[in-house]
């Protein structure tokens, strides 16, 4: 009676070297994590010879950088998704998160993150990449856990879409005041790195074009604010480009507070520096990272951490570094944002990740394909800077490439250091849509 | 410094007829509700003549029909709606509910429902339209308020997508058997009308076309059951149609269990004919329709309802009907499936609500733009069936159109009393695309 619905479709059909029913030699491979760095090596792992298995609490890859886009409508959830599963039936993908790792026994005590369904169980391996990321860093300030809200996950998108339109709708009850409906839609953003600007941008773009048409009678109580404790905004960028875009945001009337602390956050109030209390409707936090519940858990005794950042700490190779001797742990790694290297340390970027599991998928084909080939005979890991760039509202962009790497798109080449304006805009879309 | 944020954009000036900030003559006209017949007749009201304000839970139409398609993906979810502010800055909006009438003041008491807002607000009236739905009946089963998924809201529909993924994610975990998977994997939708048959029908395609590339080591273990107590599903449709779905459904492996009845539901199991047990992934609740907490605060003693289906009464104007005299109420009015004509029962379907929001905005119009026009000028409504649909899955459609009444879909015209497959479905999807 199933017969129609269980029966194989022929395009589905692999060709049997990709098959997951046979028996695979290679060894067990763990990823933990489906970001920037674990989905690369993930799908750049030669599955003839490694036994891969995937364990991330989200089932998708998420391209980070068009997520404030989708928070505002610009583009839709499902077009900055990749499902894991999706290409990669010679996989194993469990939606869970890791709660332990036993480097003596290999093995790793993982928790189902499927809603209403809290299952536990063990995983072995024989390599072990985390590759978990980072959370976003509150730095204990009070309230911002509970009131702010953030922009990492699809969900966090989803979120900030629906309260943005809520405060409107809030807005236009009856009996709100002038006063009131400016409150209610102040929008505050504290961090002023390119997720914060970025996200800023495409607001300011998502109330110019849509809202104006659907709330006119509000317009004129709208603002924001970008809040950030440097003396500059984009401080990871060349500063002429940090100067272009503070002149851009203040013709688009959005307000510029650098210097600022933001000491306490309620449900309605921002304390400003300790002293100012500032209404708002919305508030989105993006003011760095931290480590994850997994990386807290391998305590400062068992492996190197980075003592500022929390970040694990790996070699050349990105071998997990023990506490003591600072000597590799055998069979695990670690890339992506919740690592750094010793000595060579990088920025938390998706192009640091990127490379990152780039490398690591590389070397782990070759030492399996080979023999008589080991890590050692790779050469270490080093990072090519393909320049750095932020969406700055109104189809403007503001890019740096690379100091003398060359970096193209299509049609035409960014040759000058500095690019702004529409071209920028341009290149900054199609690095990613190609 | 928030100039360019307000300027006003050229292209959202409206002509001065239609300015919301010029004083509106005609009476204060609300609208409760923006389904099919509320969003109906708020489009149609002339603006002109009407000072209309619409209150509602949800600031968008939904597409109903098409929403069986966002559960699976097929459409994405704001293809379906039509924010009610939009192309209507004429008209005021509270996103809220209204909990109690007074006829007597002619004065609403409203409820925002912005989530973390819930202020409370009156609203005076000169004419009101009651147009708020009904809810989905659970007959006081126990369990399915709190286990079953509903069909109704775009909410409701993400809800299942997510579901539907978390229980083929929750199969795919280590150490499940072949038995628990079959469990997980079994989706059951109670109620075999169109809503329910549709749903069915599209998750057997998303399971067929996309699922199965996902989780190709899942096909085997995925069962679905439809359960109505009726003996026949579709039983609304002319019983060939029903049979031709049935058929449909059998070949693709869909089970229908007609004649029984779902006697309690835990988290896990269906207790069917309260004898067996049978356990489930996922359970899809479509048995038709309840009062909403408005209509059931207007107690018998007040208002006339009709006593099985519990929708208010109304007279063939659409006024309702006082509980005593049967008399019209002054000023109160309602449509959709919250209400039916006193001796004139229509199925609570979209194509009614529409005919019904339709007669009522042009009877409003002439009464307001003619002098010595009354509602006792008017022809009383009459309903014009235009025909019944339903998707079945495989790019496959059942439809009756009306008897006697011409139907029309571009390109060719379905003249058989009975039309089946292919040409159905595109009958189906044009019908409401054009």
């Amino acid at each position: 009676m199933l017969a129609n619905l269980i029966a194989p479709a022929r395009h589905i059909r692999r060709p049997l070297g990709q098959c997951r029913f046979l028996h695979v030699r290679g060894p067990k491979t763990v990823v933990l994590g489906s970001g920037w760095g674990g989905f690369q090596l993930m799908r750049d792992l030669d599955k003839n010879h490694h036994d891969v298995t995937v364990i991330s609490p989200r089932n998708h890859f998420v391209f980070t950088p068009l997520l404030a886009s989708t928070s505002v409508g610009t583009l839709e959830f499902r077009c900055i998704l990749e499902p894991v599963r999706r290409k990669n039936n010679d996989i194993k993908f469990y939606e869970a998160t890791c709660d332990a790792i036993d480097p003596v026994t290999q093995t790793l005590s993982c928790t189902s993150s499927i809603e209403g369904s809290p299952t536990q169980f063990t995983v072995p391996y024989d390599k072990l990449i985390i590759a978990v990321g980072a959370e976003s860093n509150t730095f204990g300030i009070p309230g911002v856990k509970e009131h702010a809200l953030f922009l990492k996950e699809v969900k966090d998108a989803r979120k900030i879409r629906q309260r943005v339109l809520d405060c409107f709708e809030q807005a236009s009850q009856p009996n709100v005041t002038e006063e009131e409906q400016r409150q209610i839609l102040h929008f505050a953003v504290v961090g002023g790195g390119p997720t914060g600007i970025e996200f800023s941008s495409e607001l300011s773009d998502f109330i110019r074009d849509d809202l104006r048409k659907l709330y006119p009678h509000l317009v004129d109580q709208v603002s924001m604010t970008v809040y950030d404790v440097a003396p500059t905004i984009l401080s990871s960028f060349d500063h002429h480009l940090a100067d272009y875009a503070v002149k851009r945001f203040q013709r688009r009337g959005i307000r510029i507070r650098t210097r600022t602390h933001i000491t306490e956050v309620t449900e309605r109030e921002l304390l400003v520096d300790g002293k100012y209390r500032v209404p708002y409707g919305m508030l989105v936090w993006s003011t760095g990272i931290t480590e994850t519940p997994l990386v807290r858990s391998l305590g400062h005794h068992q492996v190197a951490k980075d003592p500022l950042s929390k970040r694990l700490l790996t070699d050349n190779y990105f071998r997990l570094l023990s506490a003591d001797e600072k000597t590799p742990i055998p069979n695990v790694f670690s890339i992506g944002d919740c690592a750094t290297i010793q000595g060579y340390n990088l920025p938390a970027t998706a192009q640091v990740a990127t490379q990152k599991g780039k490398y690591l998928g590389r070397v782990f084909n070759r030492v399996q394909r080979y023999d008589n080939w080991s890590l050692n005979d790779e050469k270490p890991f080093t990072y090519n800077h393909m320049g750095s760039m932020a969406y700055l509202g109104g189809w403007n962009a503001a890019a740096t490439n690379g100091t003398g790497v060359a970096t193209k798109a299509p049609g035409f080449k960014i040759t000058d250091y500095i690019s702004e304006g529409h071209m920028a805009w341009l290149f900054w879309r199609t690095s990613y849509f190609t």
